[in-house]
């Protein structure tokens, strides 16, 4: 009898020891949580008071800046576009609204769903994506008003305008790629003021000084902005990250969000790369192209994905970036004369070297260079936006009148009025890239700096990824539980009832 | 030894009594569950019959009514158009269609997922969403229609006509918003019947009467559907709702579900409101405007959610809600010469309405006006859309030939042909809001007491929020157990074979 | 006291027993899971070498005879379109390429989340739908191009073979959702090679030979996408499928999902229709007729799944699915003077036979003719596909110009031109029904077979609609536990640093 006691005696404890742990895991974790929620917010990382005074400022500044400076333009002011007796039909909003939608889609579901793969972190990807967006495009708006030349003055806003802001804010939104999970709404914002600056700074070198053509913004837009971030990340480095590592992945259900953000950048990049384009075949021509080079892209990533990856299987990761990596590559040279079977070919070597670069180059960036960058936009805007931009140098200095005819002017007016050459347009775009990576890495190693400061509320290394720092985040999902208590509800209702 | 048991005596007994817990949740549940089931859906929520019979009756007497009244536009029909020897690039799907698709997300997808945020109640939230649309949409036609005058005795149907229907549906489903959670399907098809009615009589009055100018809908659409949504759900009162308190919140997917919501209405707002406003300048200084408006609001939010939450911490209802607020409020003055500073200040100004209703109004709400506003209508489209039907009333008072030139023909017909004065349209406007608050008001409250009938199937108050009523709701997510039963399956196929 | 002891003895062992049980699930499972990925992914489903192979060998082919074959139509070459002297306006990219965005839309995240329905199967159909319509669309604009016509001996393309080309991808998307969670990759890959080709030979027999109007594909698209798919799934029959039946079901998170794919599919469904419809009044119509057949068609499925299902409830799976028949039942007339009244007749009539075809014809389907259709695609794009053809034919049959005026010539231009009359219209297109049905099942049983080879890598029967052989899959949500986890990090850091 003793003995029989002392065997289960084992068990006994064994299962005490279970009882414990799952009581931690449903009471405790009751009261324990909210304790560890306000822990979480200590004074550094609370944005009662960072938050609004950062927004409040910025958008009061925004408002008195665009009262003084921005006005409509010609075919939105109700004068002047009646003053000059156009139809209907020719107001720009119909050439390129719909393609404006597009890109806006982009931004705000397609850079916002696709950070949400992270398991912990999808209110912050799609609601930090979403604040520092609507920031950016206004903040846009004035400083490539500036650049791109003033009217009397003032600077003229219409549909073109609206595109190119977003467009600004994307090459934002990828440096956010770099540094997702790993700082505060405050910091970001910051990041958003000084790179939209340098954003414009070196869109108006390229386009207005350089007279390169950029028109889907492999440089300008997706080389500048990976480059910016990395550098931000790489400065603002976390040795002891790993803490953190357990957040750094995904769960079922946040991979399949994400592809919503995959998808629909995939399927409206052939509108991103032709928005601004000239009228015509130009824009048509460019949509074209991008269609061709994302499809080859697709099947080059998912032969690389289930080649490089355990067992053969293929990897969400790979699927949800490098299939795109083909907009990036055709954002220069789409609106040249490519050719559908050109665009294939820049498309799959850009999902090529993109799963590459995530297999294997990633990695080496981390623990050699110490570059963490969460998305890895390296892989998806960095290495195809140079991919971009040489194939783009290349075939603005192979371009010939045999091959543009009239249509020279829209594509290469420099060309076309003799001006210059094709191989000097060429050179051109070699240079801006050259100029881009320059100014991406020394304005991130800048900016990174300034993100140190201890002041922004960034969060401490074992709780990056998190949502519960900067949200009022909702309990675990209940389900059984909850449906249980109804019914035990409704059968006491029925009892005392 | 005796003593050993007896101490052991307590935990063994705790252990029993989390077994039976445990045991209660798993297999308990699996017969409990389907017993549950059944008594949830007693004779009064059982829509067996109900349903299908509202359903049948309402598209029987549609195709009917379609049959006799409805025929194509002279755009639409083959014979008309081409008697009209016009170049097909004039035909008004190309000036109206994209942004009909626009609109058309937003009601089925924006309004559809923007309610999914209740963990239990996203198919109700979907799919009785997308039913009443589909519903309202056709009533709405021939509502409109009547209202809007007929052509030799019949409705004429096109663009126009799907994009006013799409917008009647819009009020309709923000007082869905209203009374989420708490009503059937029959109810709220029988709501729709009656505010789509009233809907294309405010209208009527406000743009044909009043000769008032509400392009985007702050006044028609946005003020009505709201107060008369709220004067529903007042009516249809429920004192013991605090039962179903703990389905009527959010969990973590659910969240983000409602964000694919938020985001298509945020993005596609610019075409909502400019979706029938005049070609050519009008629909782009629309676009352009409110485009200006929802990025200042979405600032305004945060700021105001991270200052009056707490901990400092961002809330989701507040970011899903109150960044729209400003598309509500450049609803009427957004077709006007409002500029883009005026509509940022605008979009700012609702931004922190919103928030603040949410935060310190609705409770008082609820517990002062027994106004029960499941989805917070009041907050954001209810005092945006006075924000906005103000703003609307003062911009038409100042408008001047200065400003508007040869414009204002297209902006205020009566103010260009001089047949009244701009301060005058002011007085329009401003008696348009008073006109469309009674309409709403009255409208609500006959309507609340026809719901209240008790044959349409309404839930009892312990069983609002919750799918299950209404749909064949599959188990609790699986996971790990599934993967297990696959091994077990799997090997033991190996033994076996 | 030895009573006592033998009196708990059994609980004890109970609890024993449920103890090892939980250790089952969460240790063991660790070490277990492991293994048992490993056993699933044995030779034969491994796709290391097989889908790279695949996937480079297709996409290099096709990037080959792209250079070879293909050039830019005259609308998207720079140098033939400024030849033409057309002004930009008459470019076919501004009559048509919002409308192909919206078909993009459709073909991506609309069949893709469709079929995310499955619990365990999101990875796939979301990630195969894009890899098959990647490949597919570059394979179609191929084929098609060769059957529509060369020019030169060169395919031009343009946007419009952009849409075709997402047109015929439908197709084999559609025979996708018959073979559902049994089919490896590079089955799906074979699949869509060979259905590519005999749509276009179909495509080409219908409207070049037979000189039909099929402009929304209810024949070309739906009924052969259908019947293909359903003769593919019959001849891979698995007789052990149900050892598989655990995953073949929902869970309420993925069925909100494929909410997703549901509504984009009915939203963008008239873009669908009218897409590559003559410019002006016949865009317009096809767009209009089909919002109302869709329309119609949601309330007659909201009312018959109630009416049939369990407890008058609804059923996801006919909102989903049956909601759509109104679309596709409008793909050949809609183009044509059906009348809103006729297409909202066609639309319920769809309504009612898809959601009675989901609940008494497939498991008959199942049980006798052995046909395994996982998303029920003869229920949604079979049945109201024949229905579709049938309605065309009439309609073309009565057509009379009386009623079409001089528009005749872009509906029916056989019929304009006096070649034909329109009752022998009518039965040309009922012949294209016949043949279409004729060449999608001998098509499928060919294709059939070559699937069958066992050398593509197929799942076995208790492996089907699993996720995790082809994919990389993340653990289960964790949620609670991971914050349990931080809280514990956080703490021990506190007494340690």
């Amino acid at each position: 009898m003793a003995h029989w006691c002392t065997t289960i005696n084992t068990p006994v404890l064994f299962l005490l020891q279970r009882e414990v742990a799952l009581a931690e895991r449903s009471s405790l974790s009751l009261s324990c949580l909210s304790h560890w929620e306000e822990n979480m917010t200590d004074a550094s990382t609370n944005m009662r008071l960072k938050l609004p005074i950062t927004c409040f400022i910025f958008q009061i500044i925004l408002i008195i800046l665009f009262g003084v400076l921005v006005q409509y333009d010609e075919e939105t002011d109700a004068k002047e576009w009646h003053n000059k007796n156009r139809s209907n039909y020719d107001n720009d909003f119909y050439y390129r609204y719909p393609s404006f939608q597009d890109v806006h889609v982009m931004i705000f579901v397609g850079f916002g769903f696709l950070m949400t793969f992270l398991q912990r972190y999808g209110f912050s990807s799609v609601g930090f994506n979403f604040l520092i967006a609507a920031f950016s495009l206004q903040w846009a708006t004035l400083m490539q008003g500036f650049f791109h030349g003033l009217h009397h003055g003032k600077i003229h806003v219409g549909v073109e305008s609206m595109i190119n802001a977003d467009f600004c804010t994307g090459s934002v939104l990828i440096s956010f790629g770099a540094v997702l999970g790993k700082t505060s709404p405050v910091q970001l914002l910051i990041m958003a003021l000084f790179e939209v600056t340098l954003f414009a700074v070196n869109e108006f070198i390229l386009l207005s000084t350089l007279n390169a053509k950029d028109a889907g913004g492999s440089m300008t837009i997706h080389t500048f902005g990976a480059y910016f971030g990395l550098m931000v990340t790489r400065i603002l480095y976390r040795p002891n990250l790993d803490r953190s590592k357990h957040r750094n992945s995904s769960v079922y259900h946040s991979d399949l969000f994400a592809m919503i953000g995959t998808l629909y950048l995939w399927m409206f990049w052939p509108s991103f790369n032709s928005a601004i384009t000239a009228h015509g075949d130009d824009q048509h021509r460019t949509a074209l192209n991008t269609y061709y080079s994302l499809a080859a892209c697709t099947l080059s990533t998912y032969a690389m994905s289930a080649l490089t990856s355990h067992d053969g299987k293929l990897d969400m990761v790979h699927i949800q970036n490098a299939a795109l990596a083909g907009g990036v590559a055709a954002g220069t040279a789409g609106e040249m004369m490519l050719t559908p079977c050109g665009s294939m070919i820049v498309g799959f070597l850009a999902g090529i070297i993109s799963v590459l670069g995530f297999k294997y180059l990633s990695p080496v960036l981390e623990e050699k260079l110490k570059v963490q960058d969460t998305c890895g936009v390296h892989n998806l805007h960095g290495m195809p936006g140079i991919l971009g931009a040489i194939v783009g140098a290349v075939t603005a200095a192979v371009a010939s009148s045999d091959v543009y005819g009239d249509g020279m002017e829209d594509v290469f007016p420099d060309v076309a009025s003799g001006e210059t050459d094709a191989s000097f347009q060429g050179a051109r775009q070699a240079i801006s890239l050259v100029v881009t990576l320059g100014m991406a890495l020394v304005g991130g190693l800048l900016v990174g700096f300034i993100l140190k400061l201890p002041i922004f509320g960034a969060p401490s290394d074992n709780i990056c990824f998190e949502d519960s720092i900067y949200w009022e985040v909702p309990e675990a999902e209940v389900g059984h539980e909850d449906q249980l208590r109804a019914v035990r509800t409704a059968e006491s209702e029925k009892l005392g009832g």
